[in-house]
């Protein structure tokens, strides 16, 4: 055992120290120091041995693979690529990830504009204008008196539970067809969700941190569709684990294809990440691409978290991952877009109980419990609005904004795709997002998300509905088209 | 490369094997499948191996010795002590932690038989019975109207931001002496803070989480005297750093030596937490031994996690870990205990900004911001509190009750230590305290807490004052006693 050891770490350290050598040579020659397909082939390469390994030691490669996930972790190929992934951040001691602009460094900069006296146009954020329903205010006065002032359980308020399970179950639990009418929505195949499935969480950030880190281990894989919200790749390089990003593109209106997901499933894929309506690009998956998704999740055991925060902003057919009787789907929901409650923070998962007790263990780790009077709040604003009229009505000013951005877009012959939902344009601009977008805040007041926030889209810009009311979006528009048509004619 | 890489697999399976072959052994003779003493050893070798590598290669191995925090990730023996670390995980396949019960698990049984009907005296948990001050009432009341429901910064609204640094300069900033009288507290040595040294945080307890998360790696070792509040050695678990007890002593007060510490320091030592005044145990540090950990930790460089949420109730000399000009120490404060605001979840950390930007990050991912309403309720209980009244008040009030309970105590000839601070009693009890504190819930209904939830401390039990009045709290303590004598004549 000793010397076993003492080998690993002479051989580690020989190892980190060619590495080095190696690295130094690609950044003089300016050369990325990280490179995939290189790791690709190590990893096959270690995949193969384990799978040796066990043929020579056991004879059972064949038998243990890939059948039940809690079995797979004494497979030896797995074992081998959790290596690899402690040698490979071994190997790579700086940081190489260059940080460019991004939504909110560009919110940040716009803020501080404003302390300045400029009267900024935002159009980079995912934040309503609009306030939370009257009830939230109602409620928020009087939790102190209704004493929610005390702990509670990690997983949430009872009754808040109770009447989450129940949203969920008339919100998420159907499959195609929505609401009742037509599709393959019969009563019968709807989910019936319980408390036990439902986890509150202070915001659906939260929730996605939560599931992420504690349903994967340093060297898993989660498949992304790009472009993508950046946390998901933060809570991946947080974890240790590994991004493999499928980067869709406008010219299929952002919409993966089904093999595009099954060509990236590997041994160590363990999660899918699906967020839609997308963030950025509004793009809803149809009902044949999310269906096959579902079912190469399943078929390899992967979980797929579903980042539904803008569910209830859906302009086209829409299914939550929860409604696929898959024990392994996460939803995650929140108030912030639906109710226009994003600074209260409170959102919730839907998933197995199995999974819902992982996320409240780390949720108990980190947090005790929610905040009480916030989740006293949540509940009246779900009560008050028990038949869907707020979040309907805010839903509705969300996608006339879409409209009007929309026609200013295509009159100004930007490219995009139609957004099915959400609350973003992403559209595709004659020059670098980044640079664009820094001289519309500083030159006109106009603050603008660069895609390149959201993935290798240099070329792209988001814009967002969320915060300002028609008639100032149109004005921020009108500003990006002097922009370019000046940029055009220089 | 793909050399080394393909033999390292190799010998990690060949050592899994072998491992597994030993750990079957050890389980069929009853031993410990985790042995402390092997691992050290183990260290020792590694360690040796890395120190060797750098002479024979860089011939720095001298030079490199423990100088600058940032330099030390080269250093090869660190190296070296991470792939132990690594190999000692992957060798622990199965979870070996047993799980007792807690002052947790005892508190839901507690709230399952009271949902029954039952009368239950609690004395198991640290929930202050009293209610928040009434300028949260008015400031939740508020919240709404003034507009504070928007998203926000990771570290915490500007005002209470400010509030925080002054009320942290006047309360922590302080050498030895307290409020000016006596000691080395001249003004000259009080440190103040800026709102750059300030994060706010859903919790102490989430600042506990993310301080460790953010600041500690895998093979990271942390000191911890115990008797401990659990959720430290959850959250070394959760990050896969080792946990090094320093297991304290009713005979020496719960007070460790300094040179307990120094002892338990190494070359892998990253962190020391000190929570003084202590739960359970209700010890505060002496001025010596306080110093001289704080110089200790300064000569090996680790970082001192001061949790400090018991801070308002202490009747002894106590110096935060944030006076100290030690800029790798973080004072973890809360709201809960101070001003009885559990239930909202709100707390903060003090250090340097280099440290509260790690831990900003870390809460930018994983909540956002906190919530707003709360935020603004913190600011309202600060303000109207500028005198520090309702802490004081609270406090005092404690402070009654553990004297009312240790008179109780004494007088059932139960051995403890005077607490310094806090809300609890530790006391020896003369059967296991897990099957005590089971029979006193079932068969008197008073729930008090196992001391093995602590560390290894089955003979003993923590009683709480913190959620009954003083009356109640006698009547547990005849009760405790009436079981404690028929037990003895049985």
């Amino acid at each position: 055992m000793d010397r076993i050891t003492v080998e690993m770490v002479k051989m580690l350290l020989e190892r980190n120290r060619i590495a080095g050598e190696i690295n130094r040579v690609k950044i003089s020659i300016r050369k990325d120091v990280k490179d995939q397909s290189r790791e690709d082939q190590l990893q096959d390469l270690v995949l193969e041995t384990g799978k040796k390994y066990d043929m020579e030691h056991t004879g059972d490669a064949a038998r243990r693979g890939g059948e039940e996930e809690e079995e797979d972790w004494s497979d030896s190929a797995k074992t081998a690529s959790r290596l690899l992934n402690f040698l490979l951040k071994e190997s790579l001691h700086t940081q190489f990830s260059h940080k460019g602009p991004t939504h909110l460094s560009v919110f940040q900069k716009a803020m501080e504009m404003e302390r300045d006296g400029a009267d900024i146009i935002h159009m980079e954020v995912g934040e309503p204008d609009l306030m939370p329903p009257e009830s939230v205010r109602d409620a928020l006065s009087g939790s102190y008196d209704a004493g929610h002032v005390r702990y509670g359980s990690p997983r949430g308020m009872p009754e808040l539970l109770e009447a989450l399970a129940a949203h969920s179950t008339r919100a998420f639990g159907r499959g195609w067809g929505g609401g009742g009418t037509g599709g393959g929505g019969a009563a019968s195949d709807c989910i019936k969700f319980t408390p036990d499935n439902v986890i509150v969480t202070p915001g659906g950030r939260f929730a996605v941190f939560a599931a992420m880190s504690t349903l994967l281990a340093p060297g898993d894989e989660v498949i992304v569709t790009r472009p993508a919200w950046p946390a998901y790749k933060d809570c991946v390089i947080h974890i240790g684990a590994k991004l493999r990003a499928i980067n869709t593109t406008l010219e299929k209106s952002w919409i993966p294809s089904v093999s595009d997901v099954t060509d990236a499933i590997n041994q160590n894929t363990r999660m899918i990440i699906l967020n839609y309506p997308n963030n950025p690009t509004g793009a809803v998956l149809p009902p044949d691409v999310m269906d096959g998704i579902m079912e190469a999740a399943a078929r390899c055991g992967a979980y797929v978290l579903g980042d539904e925060i803008y569910a209830s902003y859906t302009r086209k057919p829409w299914r939550s991952v929860a409604s696929y009787r898959y024990d392994k789907s996460i939803a995650v929901q929140s108030f912030s877009k639906s109710h226009a409650m994003t600074g209260l923070r409170i959102g919730y998962a839907v998933s197995s109980k199995r999974i819902i007790d992982r996320i409240a263990s780390l949720a108990a780790l980190c947090l005790t419990s929610v905040s009480a009077p916030i989740q006293y709040a949540a509940l009246h604003a779900l009560r008050s609005d028990s038949d869907g009229e707020t979040a309907s009505r805010n839903a509705s000013l969300m996608s006339e904004r879409l409209d009007v951005l929309a026609g200013h877009a295509k009159g100004m012959g930007l490219e995009f795709a139609a957004p099915g939902g959400g609350m973003y344009l992403f559209a595709r601009v004659p020059q670098d997002g980044a640079d664009l977008t820094d001289a519309m805040l500083r030159e006109h007041n106009v603050a603008l998300a660069p895609g390149s926030g959201f993935g290798p889209y240099r070329d792209f810009i988001r814009i967002s509905v969320a915060s300002e009311p028609a008639g100032r979006l149109a004005d921020g528009m009108n500003r990006l088209k002097n922009m370019l048509c000046a940029g055009n004619a220089s």
